[in-house]
């Protein structure tokens, strides 16, 4: 059921980012050295050295002029990411140089790389399984102590490894189900029902924490959007700035000093949270006023949590649409500018001075014990991939309909159709089962270069 | 006179930018392996391995956690670029995992590297002189096919050679002149005077030449400025976008969409052009849009070339204030708006549609033609780099003092004082002559991990 995508071309692309003192360039496949051997001059030839190697020299255009001082280091298959010959280029840090030295390669038969090809060769070539080639594109995305630890332990077999196991077991459970339909006028029972039973039921149970652990895994993957809202020169810019300890947001003491929305991240105890400053919600016929405002609602749509502000001087809220699952806090702004303390009651606002920064770090408290993680420990295993909570979804409905049917002892060939199900559905997770749309949505999503 | 500063120290930065698919972490000093050996697991310790090879591993911390599966690159002094021991972790391609790395080796001993401290280094240990040194950091921003050329040049010896084989020559020429002094009362010239006026001539020429390649040579490595001014509603914004063939500034029918200026760069012919689409300029009350109209004044004082931009259907031009040296080239917009074509007359004027694109080649040709690069080719030398400029220029007087004094006789002791002067002005290019001051001031200008 593997791919079946050309994987003999030589590909080519930049493994890191524009900028920086080096880039380093990445070509891989079975023509990678004999086309980094036409530009590159230093003491000895590329095809002539051992892998895992350095080399000290110049890459060369076809006029023999210099294009830059690089250092090569030689990967020879098997031994390689890819399994595949492979030829990293560090050279200066410039997008410049880089664009040549592709625009060269490409030249001598080099193939630009799409994104993740580099990842899917190395999935194709039986290096990694599925799940652990996803990871390696959450595990660069990674960008908080949590969202380290969930890409690096499926990267590191995670979940694979004990789906792969239990579906093994399943696998020859359901053979000998199906042995039993070629003796079917014998009434015999290969498959023994209690053992079968008892499978299905810790699959169920394994697959029922690894989808309840989805919620978490994906704020964790993907942030705590936050949205900061209310009416104009309440001060939300201000919040902004102090909360990601930044001048991100232009503040002034003019009402509608922000236009469109302003985004801003930061990590509160290894949690990522996404700030959205937002256009003063207020009346207005001015038509980029009004524009700015239809996205200070949309800001409100995809939040996880709203933050209300209003001012110590007028702390009324106007209503705010969201719904349940949303968090909405009102937060009484500028308290600073209150004569009496009186009016910072015991109730449910938070009240701060984001000109000040009073009540800033009890307000980040309060944040993060919104969201709650008491149940994760460093290598505890979440389920953060989209695809993977809609496999386990599926696998989890075909085991619903397999322990009902058994139930009602329904006939083997029925059972072991719900039982394949359950199999194709984790097999998807691993790779075992996979198609070219699924590889082409999966590496579609990786940057270029790996 | 070389610096004393403190290279015992191991210093430790990331050496690629943020993003991609992979990061790579550089350690150098006397102490790179034994610190990278405290955090590396592979097959063997790096200190036993050889320099120039290549380690596949994962890097742990000090509970043996996995941080990151990775390769190692390790030079052995003095193989490497700095000279000393370096060892290249390359990670995958996120910050959190490049931090990790960085705390443990900082807590094993390694200091935080301060900008262009490797290639200080470099310089220090003798690697490559002063002039090649800074051409690093120019090759790394060089961004057209130009301002590589000039980086490269100088990276690969460009003048410092030729410099160095004049100032060598002037060198013995002066001893010769100064030992003379030691036989004042006989009357002897050691040091010919026609010899001496030769090579004084000769490196007057080298030094004009290379001086009067400075205004090109700037424009090279910095871009060419070009401000796009006008009244609101113009199409400035407009002609921004279509020139750098982007979507970069918000665009709308409403007068004053652009609030701040906008800053867009585009290469064309191999020279970069800077573009700075600002607010429209017109009598305002709104705080916020007269602080934008000052930023547009900004932006015209520091252009080469002004883009006045006014509409076919109103082609008048308020005065706009700029210098002789500066390019002033009014343009006409939205001509597609014309129902004769009897206006576009043969005046200086350009004649563009920014929004159908009309006029917008030959815009552009019009820029590329007003930048005069008639005498470049590939290897040619030019000055880019202002502090050899300001030597340069100091030569040049020292050279002019020197060449008066021997029309007019002056006598050996002061001739050779103007020479000397000439000697100190160029050998701090090449860094034969140096300061701690003149270094810091070099290297503070790297990015980190240089």
């Amino acid at each position: 059921m593997y791919s079946q995508l050309d994987t003999t071309t030589t590909i080519i692309a930049p493994a890191t980012a524009t900028g920086g003192a080096v880039m380093v360039v990445r070509l891989s496949g079975k023509d990678a050295i004999t086309i980094a051997d036409k530009m590159f001059r230093g003491k000895k030839c590329l095809s002539e050295a051992k892998g895992y190697t350095l080399h000290y020299g110049t890459i060369v255009d076809a006029n023999e002029v210099t294009i830059d001082d690089v250092v090569v280091a030689l990967f020879r298959a098997p031994h390689s990411y890819t399994g595949d010959d492979t030829v990293e280029i560090t050279l200066h840090g410039s997008e410049y140089i880089t664009s040549e030295v592709m625009r060269l390669a490409i030249g001598y038969g080099a193939t630009m790389a799409t994104p993740g090809e580099f990842t899917r060769r190395a999935f194709l070539a039986g290096k990694m399984d599925l799940s652990r080639a996803e990871a390696v594109a959450d595990i660069i995305a990674s960008d908080s102590r949590w969202s380290h630890n969930v890409a690096s332990t499926q990267m590191r077999g995670g979940y694979s490894d004990k789906l792969s196991e239990l579906r093994g077991e399943l696998l020859r459970l359901c053979s000998l189900l199906e042995l039993e339909l070629d003796f079917s006028e014998e009434d015999v029972e290969f498959a023994d029902r209690t053992t079968l039973h008892q499978t299905l039921e810790k699959i169920n149970t394994q697959i029922g924490s690894l989808k309840s652990s989805f919620a978490l895994g994906n704020v964790l993957k993907n942030g705590v959007n936050v949205a900061i809202v209310g009416e104009p020169n309440v001060g939300k810019s201000t919040l902004l700035n102090i909360l990601i300890e930044d001048d991100r947001a232009m503040v002034s003491d003019i009402a509608g000093t922000t236009r469109d929305t302003i985004e801003a991240t930061t990590t509160i105890d290894g949690i990522r949270y996404r700030f959205v400053d937002t256009a003063g919600i207020h009346t207005t016929n001015d038509k980029l006023e009004q524009m700015g405002i239809d996205r200070s609602f949309r800001a409100i749509r995809n939040a996880h949590i709203i933050l209300h502000l209003a001012t110590a001087e007028h702390p009324e809220f106007s209503h705010i649409e969201h719904s349940d699952e949303q968090h909405y806090i009102q937060v009484v702004n500028k308290i600073d500018k209150l004569t009496s303390s009186a009016d910072t009651a015991n109730d449910d606002r938070l009240y701060i001075s984001a000109k000040s920064g009073i009540g800033i770090d009890n307000l980040r408290t309060h944040l993060r014990n919104i969201t709650d993680t008491t149940h994760l420990s460093s290598g505890s295993i979440v389920v953060s991939n989209m695809r993977h909570y809609s496999a386990l979804s599926r696998a989890s409905e075909a085991l619903g309909d397999a322990l009902r049917g058994m139930k009602m002892n329904i006939s083997s060939d029925l059972l072991s159709e719900d039982i394949r199900r359950v199999l194709h559905s984790l097999g998807e997770i691993t790779g075992e089962i996979t198609s070219d749309d699924i590889l082409h949505n999966i590496f579609s999503k990786f940057c270029i270069g790996k």
